[in-house]
């Protein structure tokens, strides 16, 4: 179902700011304006006119009776996928009576291939590529009712994958058992996978920046970082928790607990207008106060929607500290890890949504610290 | 494990290019050289001299008395990160004495963000960035006896996703429920996730040139292309089938006959020496005869290893196309979709070793195109 209204608010925007059309290469932006997902999203938006989609020959009768697009170019090959994309822009440019440089804007963040926008650019000298997010970013970073509840629905099925994690961390399974336990929960529980695969960090792993799952074993006293972004309708939700197999140690309980007051001032001092940078202040502060300031990792909170990270994202794009918290935005709180040497780390993150009326948290798993080994 | 061999195989290969440091960037050569993975692989290889390895200051002691390396930088932000990367190419830019461009390799595939590449050659532009594919692809292409080893676990993996794709395919359930069946069986048999999340693509969906899972139910005389791409250990095994829930109409059973046949032609004439593209030829010769020479999509073989699709990969890089086939090499035959109108779309994917004396099927999965509805 194309989503006709938010191809006009593109449209405008990419007329203010001199952008002649829009090349689309994936899925979040696809997904936004198309309602629907293909493994290989590719599509113009042209700043006046209808969308073009660029499809496989094999998808051509589901997509034009989807959309009921005039403009849907078909494909057999990657080559001649290539060589479309190219041609619409030519197309495009004679229509434009352009004269001087085309202007295509492209996404610039971790799914556009470097490989791919070469060869687009060598096949395209007369175009100048430029980033499309002052067009995309504001439009997406508020969402509207639609999306937040799709939201929610993620956030709920975050919190089915972390019951089952607390069902299943055991000493003595893998990483790799706990963490596939948990997808297939999510899975279960109506989600459509993962935008990132579970982490689940043990022992001297859950100081790690981020994550993945190993053959390592469980041990007793293990601190176990579980961080969780399934999907729903392409939306996501993040869930991270922090748990200790057995009885935790005093600074176990010191660095988790320090954790949950700096997530708790995070959330009690959000307000719109602030620079989401701000945050990390109020977090470091805590940190601090706690004794652990030196390991504070900047980044506390970012935006989250159809990608894990998206605008604002700090920790991908620095300059994305500057973005304002807005009212209508969903974003998660607790996504800088906490790593102490000799201790571990720790990590607490939910995702909340900021509407009118204050901070909504989607996510809701207990915050336990202690998984008590029960005596068989 | 750091793997030296590899690494000063690496650095003879770079010398003889004229390549000064290969920035890595991407998990697959991360972990051909280091042996493990990490959710951020950074590292640089310089053309004489110890690797460098970037990593997170949490991750520090453990990297450290992983590899005995002495140059490993610590980062405690992604700002960090980017210094430290920067900071190491400076130092070996002076040490090599170069009062010219200093040439640096980069991974030019689907897994090199654009953002990044730019970001980097906005902070070097002293460096002249040129891809490291003309270093690895020759040592990657042929596997050691321990990578086709985990290859053949690779290929059990998949084996045990198809079998439970037989049994939980039925009307009524979603192309999603059957999607998470087989991701659990996967994991249950010891894989570590997916390379790319399992296909079920169901009725009009046969015929998507790729796939994905959606909420679609499965009907009755549905054609469902299933493919799976396991991991174990960092190596890919690549597995699709066909399958008609009831009773196939003869279209259907002319489709994927045909497919059988062209999977069996190329097999039984794959040679040394050849190049990839060649086997597009053997493959079309059949669909033509069979008289759906017009529907086949060229790519039906791609090599295989610790990526989906690694070179000759010639449906991502055509170029790759003219690339020989040499004994050592593991590669798919099946990869192109038959989707004819009215009809749907099949395809039969395996994974072979071309072995000293000949290819070996790593996947055995049955090639049975119907499940018989039980009356119950």
């Amino acid at each position: 179902m194309l989503h006709h209204d938010r191809i006009a608010r593109v449209q405008t925007r990419m007329r203010e700011q001199g952008i002649d059309a829009y090349l689309i290469l994936t899925h979040d932006d696809y997904i936004y304006l198309f309602g629907e997902d293909r493994y290989q999203p590719r599509a113009i938006i042209p700043a006046v006119g209808e969308p073009i989609i660029i499809t496989f020959r094999g998808e051509e009768d589901e997509v034009r009776s989807a959309f009921g697009l005039k403009d849907v170019k078909v494909f057999g090959t990657v080559g001649q996928q290539i060589k479309d994309v190219v041609d619409s822009m030519r197309g495009l440019f004679q229509q434009g009576g352009h004269d001087g440089k085309m202007t295509v804007g492209v996404q610039m963040g971790f799914f556009t291939p470097a490989f791919l926008l070469n060869m687009f650019q060598k096949a395209n000298p007369q175009v100048q590529v430029v980033s499309i997010a002052p067009v995309m970013d504001e439009l997406r970073m508020v969402k509207s009712a639609d999306e937040v509840a799709i939201m929610h629905r993620a956030a709920d099925i975050a919190d089915a994958g972390m019951r089952r994690a607390t069902e299943v961390l055991w000493p003595g399974l893998t990483e790799n058992e706990v963490g596939a336990e948990i997808e297939y929960a999510m899975r279960k529980a109506g989600g459509h996978g993962v935008a990132t695969p579970v982490f689940v960090n043990s022992g001297i792993r859950s100081r790690w920046l981020h994550g993945t799952v190993t053959d390592k074993r469980i041990e007793v006293g293990d601190l176990v970082v579980i961080d969780l972004v399934p999907r729903y309708l392409g939306y996501c939700a993040n869930l991270c928790r922090t748990f200790v197999v057995g009885t935790p140690t005093e600074d176990q309980r010191k660095i988790h607990a320090a954790y949950l007051k700096a997530q708790q001032v995070v959330r009690d001092n959000l307000k719109p207008g602030m620079k989401i940078k701000q945050l990390d202040d109020l977090a470091k502060a805590v940190f601090t106060e706690s004794g652990y300031g030196d390991y504070f990792v900047s980044g506390i909170s970012h935006s989250i929607g159809l990608m894990f990270e998206e605008t604002p994202a700090p920790t991908i794009h620095p300059a994305d500290g500057n973005v304002e918290i807005r009212t209508g935005m969903t974003l998660t709180i607790g996504h800088s890890i906490l790593a102490v040497p000799q201790v571990g780390g720790v990590r607490l993150e939910d995702t909340y949504y900021l509407a009118e009326d204050g901070l909504q948290q989607l996510t809701h798993a207990s915050v336990e610290l202690e998984l008590p080994i029960a005596i068989c």
